[in-house]
């Protein structure tokens, strides 16, 4: 059963992005609504998406809310009518945010228009054009030579049909409360159009994550945020700002099934339970952790001074590593179930660490208590200590009210669900007790813990 | 001469290895005696070991003084009364704490009461059952076949003489004081019958530390303390209370005598001025220094949280990290005399520097003070300074007030005997002062300090 | 006209030490007045050099200043008036600070007052005798051999025409003033006589900064210091007691010339911004950088804890660590002009560093503000962020008022150069304004901006 689970968990996480793929998004418009309409569908009952138009010309700290985008059609014809370029065949042959063009022209007029990759010339790239009011179209570069040939039988014909205007920037919530105050946080962006890797795995496997954990047990709430690259998080940031301190933890996914190895990105301070946790569970499943830098995803938003939230990044071989980001071969087949799967199952490690990481206090400090008289040991003495005993006795070690689980997860080289099993054991043997003080953000990491964490790579 | 003494110390520490070697140890009773009536014999004139018992019963924090064991005969015969396995030819044969049994049975019955190491048939096992009451044997996993064919001609004769009742635990103590207050605890487990490594080392190289440190000058007390493990130490801390902040540094010695290089295991805060010093010494020797486990000897009584004394540990290979650990391959053949000698030279060496662990401040602070006129420096300028000078610059560099010598022999890469010395010289000189501010556990150790002693590697 | 100017630099680096190289200095004298006589023709116009002379047996802290040594002639000849040892031909003939002696002796009688390298027969040592009245000579070890032949002619003619008495101890500054309160301490030793690397080296090349200095900018003032070695910075330090709080940054500049990667040596703290400056450029440079200790150059005295001054050095293969060290061997041809260059262009990027290391503040913490809107950022949405977007990301992200801009810069791996310009741009932009508390010496610098400072080595 739990691999027919596993099973039906991959079916689908690919389904979603099968659906997802064809759609025309950007940071506004309908491919957005139609995006969380296909989301939607698969929350499991009782759990409501919450979604949020906001209007364009809005103020967002220092940034205004766009204009909204919608794009009906596009092509580029020749003479003859056909349709040489046309965004009904895919979604990245527009640059985004184009305005409307309707005209005839010759291929050298058109050309600065024209974007490709020379150096991939079977690739259409990925363009934008938030912030200057143009227009232009994306195409492989082997197809230009098609198009200047075309244009010898006439002026090209150029078609744009968009709308560029007052509208609204859309984003939706999902939250599942949790039994205390406070919350973790999962973001993914949805404003790419047919990129599969770069964001449809976030997208789809962030709403797997939230089918399992609504039906666990949560001491933190968790919320998900779908919202549009850089304006939306900063959007969701400006109209949040009295929730924000309910933001215990928080991690950006995107990328999580093209190739390579996990990749953990710190939190901006480096130091935040979330950076512990993930730091973890990402070395136990052979990845990678790297420090913050102000590049990236929304991660550079949530840790801007001004909010200093605690959100790390989890993705694989990160953006502009590999060479089929923002390019149409980040399609479906650059993402394989089996590194989606890997990648559901480590943030799902990392959010249940997360939940567990509460703060214990000995309550039998005077030496190590009898655990054999409550049988918590085995009587006959042996070789070696089990597993299961020796985090009962790392917890009993450490457990100073000041040291977390993940911590003493990290000092003991024990699974975090192996401490959490035995705190609750030494819980109901009245050994310990959980420390009501709420978890600081600064609070202590010791160096060797660190060091223990960094140490906990695969062999 | 001083080959003479060492040779003398090499004897004198096999042999009373070889004395405690037949004896029926256990965490309690007559073994305990006998054991300390041998370690007593060699202590020098003056120097008084001052026993304790605590009868069955008293609590000690969480726990509580066990029943007194004694052994007088235990074995299985077969039906012509020839005796398979007998306490009388080695210790182990005995469970320890085994409960009075006297019957016949067959091999079938019996079979449950026997403990063998099929991967090592040659060996016998060591077990025992404090906190059960039931009784077994152990021996050679090959001897099975032995019994079960003797069991062929008629039940076999089991006979477990021993008592388990009311009595009490025996522990001692050597106190040599010092000239100031505060003293450095060294203690060693006696709870281990015939195994050579783990303990009669620690018990025999412990009591010769006691010798040589009689007859030197002490800053600082020192405290051995020999006691049963666990049970022992627990017992110890319960009783002293009010004596523990006197207890500034701490080793537990074990496992002294069998193979591998030297392993320091650091207090659980890592930081003690133990650790600084231990380090340093161990390091130099081309030993190994590990972080702190809840998992060993009775360093994991002394670190919990509830007394936090900064007790390290000093053994060689540890345990369960040997085939022979707690088996009869633990013998007098399994520990040599060179590698008991260069302990001893360890410890004592850990012992002094922390005798020498004082904190100075320069009291010619304005650069460099002429030592040349007062006679302290080579007069010709030359190329290079000698060590002793670089001892003297490096004092005076270092010598903040809080900043202590053991640290600056870190920082130095001087022996603390060598810097010792240079501090005598200028403290004569005037240009040093002893800082009377009593060492605080938790005092600065710079990360440069602490990377400057983890390079103090032989080359 | 770049390449014009660094080749005036160089000549003009050599012909100083070609002018310098034949004085007969010392720590005194007038030996010492004639270098700074040629230093001082190089400086730019406006700028001067002041000149102290402080008496004999003026007392400085814990020292005395040394009785003024002069040498008008010292030889050694044979029977027939033929000088065989000569003061004339090499300045490290005479023992510095040497007696008058003039006396006929035998071999025997002079053999103990002739100092030579038996395993360089070659090559002259160095020696001085300042506390000790007596006298000696140096020579190439295979000229025992001469003097000893010659001896049997007759008795030697031994002249040592020196004077030693109440004079002065001569040291010179030269002060570029800063636009705000604070200085940093350029400062090299004068005391040695024909040794090219050790010192003339840094004598040369901090003139050659100073020239370049003067026609720049400078937030802090600039002090050169030149003066010699151990009493100089010893007698400076205590006629400048009020003053010491405005060096803010210090440097040691000796034996630039030589062989060998540069080497910066750290400050005893270790961590002050000079520390961190000077690494981020080192490492750049391909150098090393290493932790300080008591003995050297002239930073064991501004280092000394009653000074207590971030004072680092810069050098390349330190003294004593090449076979030529103080002797006849560290000449001119030993320095080469590359590597003097390369030693000129890394000490200016430190103090240019130092220059730009203010701290600032983001004034728009609340996410990134929207730099494409100020004309920051390109307009189309492409793969990856040039350098100088990535100067201005890391500024906002890290400009907490806390963070200095060089700490920013090992934070990024961005140069200081780019960090600086990017920051002018978004000042101009109003996103960072200058934070006016003053950098304390001991600011935050977190292990990751250690960790990637160290990193910044040249792959």
């Amino acid at each position: 059963m739990g691999d027919d689970e596993a099973a039906g968990r991959r079916q689908r996480v690919r389904a979603r992005m099968q659906r997802l793929y064809p759609l025309c998004r950007s940071i506004t418009g309908d491919g957005v609504r139609a995006t969380l309409d296909v989301l939607e569908e698969d929350l499991p009952p009782g759990v409501a998406m919450q979604r949020h138009e906001v209007p364009s010309g809005t103020r967002v700290h220092d940034w205004v809310v766009n204009d909204e985008w919608n794009a009906r059609a596009a092509w580029i014809a020749d003479a003859t009518g056909r349709r040489l370029v046309d965004l009904a065949r895919h979604t990245l042959h527009l640059v985004g945010y184009s305005v409307p063009v309707r005209a005839s022209m010759s291929f050298e007029e058109l050309r600065p228009h024209l974007h490709t990759m020379p150096d991939r010339p079977d690739w259409i790239p990925y363009r934008t054009t938030y912030y200057e009011r143009t227009w232009g179209f994306c195409l492989a570069h082997r197809d230009l030579a098609v198009l200047e040939e075309a244009a010898r039988l006439g002026p090209l014909e150029v078609v744009v049909d968009t709308t560029v205007g007052p509208g609204s920037l859309t984003y939706a919530e999902v939250v599942l409360p949790g039994d205390e105050p406070g919350e973790i946080l999962l973001t993914a962006h949805l404003c790419h159009p047919s990129l599969a890797n770069d964001n449809l795995s976030g997208l789809s496997v962030a709403t797997e994550l939230v089918r399992e954990l609504a039906g666990r047990p949560r001491r933190l709430g968790v919320r998900l945020l779908l919202a549009p690259g850089t304006i939306g998080s900063i959007t969701w940031l400006a109209r949040n700002g009295e929730h924000l301190p309910q933001v215990r933890h928080g991690l950006v996914l995107t990328g999580l099934g093209g190739p390579g190895p996990l990749v953990y990105k710190r939190t901006r301070r480096a130091d935040r339970p979330v950076d512990r946790a993930a730091e973890l569970v990402v070395r136990a499943h052979g990845g990678q952790v790297r420090d913050y830098s102000p590049y990236g995803y929304d991660e550079r938003q949530f840790n801007a001074l001004g909010f200093d939230l605690p959100v790390g990044r989890i993705s694989r071989t990160p953006h502009g590593e590999y060479p089929e980001y923002h390019t149409s071969a980040d399609d479906l087949a650059f993402v394989t179930d089996d590194q989606l799967a890997a990648s559901y199952d480590a943030v799902l490690e990392v959010v249940e660490a997360l939940q567990a990481d509460v703060t214990y206090r000995n309550l039998s400090p005077y030496g190590e208590p009898q655990l054999g008289r409550r049988g918590l040991y085995p009587t006959t003495g042996g070789k070696n200590a089990t597993d299961a005993v020796m985090a009962m006795l790392w917890l009993l070690a450490a457990s100073d009210g000041a040291t977390s689980l993940v911590e003493v997860a990290a000092l003991a080289g024990v699974p975090v669900a192996v401490l959490h099993s035995a705190a609750r054991d030494l819980e109901s043997a009245g050994l310990l007790a959980r420390e009501q003080a709420p978890v600081d953000a600064h609070q202590y990491w010791s160096s060797s813990a660190r060091a223990a964490c960094a140490a906990q790579r695969p062999s």
